[in-house]
């Protein structure tokens, strides 16, 4: 009999709706925090920031929120994205288990960020926007920005974190080729940028400070808006389509995961596979693992503090509830940028803490050794975030095999890596920068911080 | 009413047999000559290049050969491919014309090439062979052989012309990440290598040059075999499984093409997309153009000649009755690299000898403008080689509306250019090199050379 490779979706099986984890949720996140006040923030704090809708939708509890005709249209370029079963990898492995992968790098930014981007844009453009500043750290998301707001006809200024700008030239690249500005941050274009630099002429960047200065620049000017490509809310329900198209395809399949597995930066593309099958926990009784894979570099959900913390350096944003390394840490320069930031999204943070959630951390060159198994055996060469969720898979696998079971695991294959190839370059060299955080790295990270405690 | 974007087939409508043009050509090509005794081959003077399978394939008059089952169970990774009608492309043209577009960049390799090599592979697999030798320009061709002879457990040594070896290390990388060995050509490990460096130890090199190192290599060892990713029947067989999806799918779409389009290197993505529309002007008489567009720099279509020729510049393989620049023809370093070959292939020549194959050659500047277009409305990046067939497809939509005429339009995206991006660069900075071939250089290329006449 023939096995069964790839199950797609047709374009009319495509939901039409994202789905709102907010309104299931048993407990419900503590509110944001202004940055000056220490009060609740409302919808006004933040209208010189974003699009009053994308406002809505980060405080909705309305279960389910529909995808605009404008957005269906662009996501039918790439979505409904494949789901793939992993025989070639779980023959390889010898393992009892089955393996499927959600692949949501075959679009044009080559990860799943352009789920986000496109509507992000088009909210933007619907309100009179005519700029847009954000960060980026790996390029994915800068590069999922760029081609939406080219689309919409907006302008677009995207700050990337140092070392990625220099890892990753064909990034800056591709995005210049979609029509954005790109900017290495730190840079001497704000306030932000040249406190950092004057301080460390070498800052190698990272995601906190990159957001500070496109907020910066964002509040300068009434046409110019921010855009974040994760952790908030408003992000994570764009990323919903790929777990309801994951649930669909695992039916078709006939089967259902014992675990979903997705890497971690921020929560976007972790939430975006895992929340719809949390939704069947919560509304059906089906049972259900959720398991996150982060960096050992970067550990804010395995070893970092549930706090009230800023989502920028300069502490620009509100106070959010969640689980973070502080926010003037600055990750070591390993390769998975787009795991490289302090803290961990509001809904992801108050899940884990509720137990619904787990977490895990891993060193990256075993993760890189994943990665290359799984694109020996499938053929798509991950990017480096997500060799962190086939690790995650391949430690299910054995673990499984030892305790003489089988089980059913889903991951979240959140895009290439053809633009990351020179880590992979220097992990053939054995040349791959590791860093596992120790102790008294995270205690200074957290020391001196003045943040609003949460009992 | 909703746009549709993207017109996809199910797996079960995948087809299961590839197409023989051979079998309905009014001429049929002249045969090959062994390059010794210039008398034509026979199956036994190809047996120690080629598995009998493969060397079958390249003279049967059957009109479909079937695809064996362990082909097809890795064709259901990235097949059907995508049809996509270019909306946004034909918005910003304001065209009057319909433009649809077949990607095929979508599969691990990132080009068509992964459908020969697959193929290829197998085929060796189950006659014995132990190790491979090819060569690769760009290095689509030796990124699709890479993961393939992996799968079936074959070893692969790749020649890779030294200026795309140079100017893609992002390749070289993936090949090595599918486990591939991959050489710099001309390189020192064969005699046709040494002499090439011995009269230029700076030569960039050439298809030509690198087809007769892994030639050399290949014939010494009986459980070594060579593969060629393009030009021969074989590989074109193969191909044909793109054109009979687009025919399904331009039937969904309840249109028929006017003119189809490839870029042209060897002929392999164009004859893929190509021949099947042949087939059914051949057998039912539908109307077709089918467009090639070649650089200007390498003409060997438009401004070649129609002769007995080598496929290499060692002179090691058979003579091929085809257009031609001269074996010994060194292309510029342009960067469409895969497009850097002095022959044609011999199905493609007798074709456009006949009349049924149009040519035009392009400047790789206005290429990559319509590549750059192409990205910024489209969203995929294309490969240096698949902006020519952009251009083409720019060219056919402009004619008609000038002439006030809608037409039907649909060209091979061959592949994507993450690995290219380095040319892109080049494109933005304006340092993009270009060169239209004069005839003092196709004289002196093709002056002196001691090759069997055709009347």
């Amino acid at each position: 009999m023939e096995k069964r490779k790839k199950i797609n979706l047709s374009e009319s099986e495509m939901p039409r709706q994202w789905y709102n984890i907010l309104a299931d949720m048993p407990n419900k996140p503590l509110p944001p925090l202004h940055p000056g006040t220490r009060q609740p923030v409302g919808p006004d704090d933040l209208a010189p920031i974003f699009p009053m809708e994308l406002i809505k939708q980060e405080v909705s509890t309305e279960r389910y929120i529909d995808i605009p005709d404008e957005v269906l249209d662009l996501y039918r370029y790439f979505r409904p994205s494949p789901l793939f079963r992993a025989h070639n990898l779980e023959k390889l492995l010898g393992t009892k288990s089955k393996i499927y992968y959600k692949y949501e790098g075959g679009n044009y930014s080559g990860s799943h960020k352009a789920n986000t981007a496109i509507a992000q844009a088009y909210y933007n453009k619907k309100e009179g926007v005519r700029r847009i500043t954000t960060e980026t750290g790996a390029g994915q998301w800068g590069s999922a920005m760029s081609f939406a707001c080219n689309h919409f006809g907006l302008e677009l200024l995207v700050f990337m974190v140092r070392v990625s700008y220099e890892q990753k030239p064909g990034r800056k690249l591709l995005m210049n080729s979609y029509n954005a500005k790109v900017v290495p941050s730190p840079s001497n274009m704000t306030g932000a940028g040249r406190k950092i630099l004057a301080a460390d002429p070498d800052s190698p960047g990272s995601l906190g400070i990159a957001i500070s200065e496109a907020l910066e620049i964002a509040v300068q000017d009434p046409y110019t808006k921010y855009s974040l490509g994760s952790v908030l809310n408003h992000v994570i329900l764009h990323q919903t389509i790929i777990g309801q198209e994951a649930l669909l395809q695992m039916e078709k399949a006939g089967d259902y995961p014992d675990v979903v597995i997705g890497c971690f930066g921020g929560g976007s593309n972790f939430s975006g596979i895992a929340f719809p099958f949390l939704r069947e926990k919560f509304l059906n009784n089906r049972d259900i693992r959720l398991l996150t894979i982060e960096p050992a570099s970067c550990p804010k959900l395995t070893r970092g503090r549930f706090m009230y913390d800023f989502g920028d350096t300069a502490g620009m944003t509100p106070l959010l509830p969640m689980y973070s390394l502080g926010h003037n840490f600055i990750p070591e320069k390993i390769h998975a940028g787009g795991l490289r930031y302090h803290g961990a999204g509001v809904l992801v943070s108050q899940l884990l803490r509720d137990g619904y959630v787990e977490a895990r951390a891993k060193m990256q060159r075993e993760c890189f050794e994943g990665g290359v198994l799984f694109a020996r055996t499938e053929g798509i060469l991950p990017a480096p975030e997500s060799t962190y969720a086939i690790a995650g898979a391949l430690d299910e696998a054995r673990r499984a095999d030892i305790e003489g079971v089988s089980k059913t695991i889903l991951f979240n294959l959140s895009g290439h890596g053809h633009f990351d190839i020179s880590a992979y370059e220097k992990y053939f060299e054995g040349n791959l920068p590791d860093h596992a955080l120790t102790e008294a790295e995270i205690e200074a990270s957290l020391q001196g911080l003045d943040l609003p405690a949460i009992d």
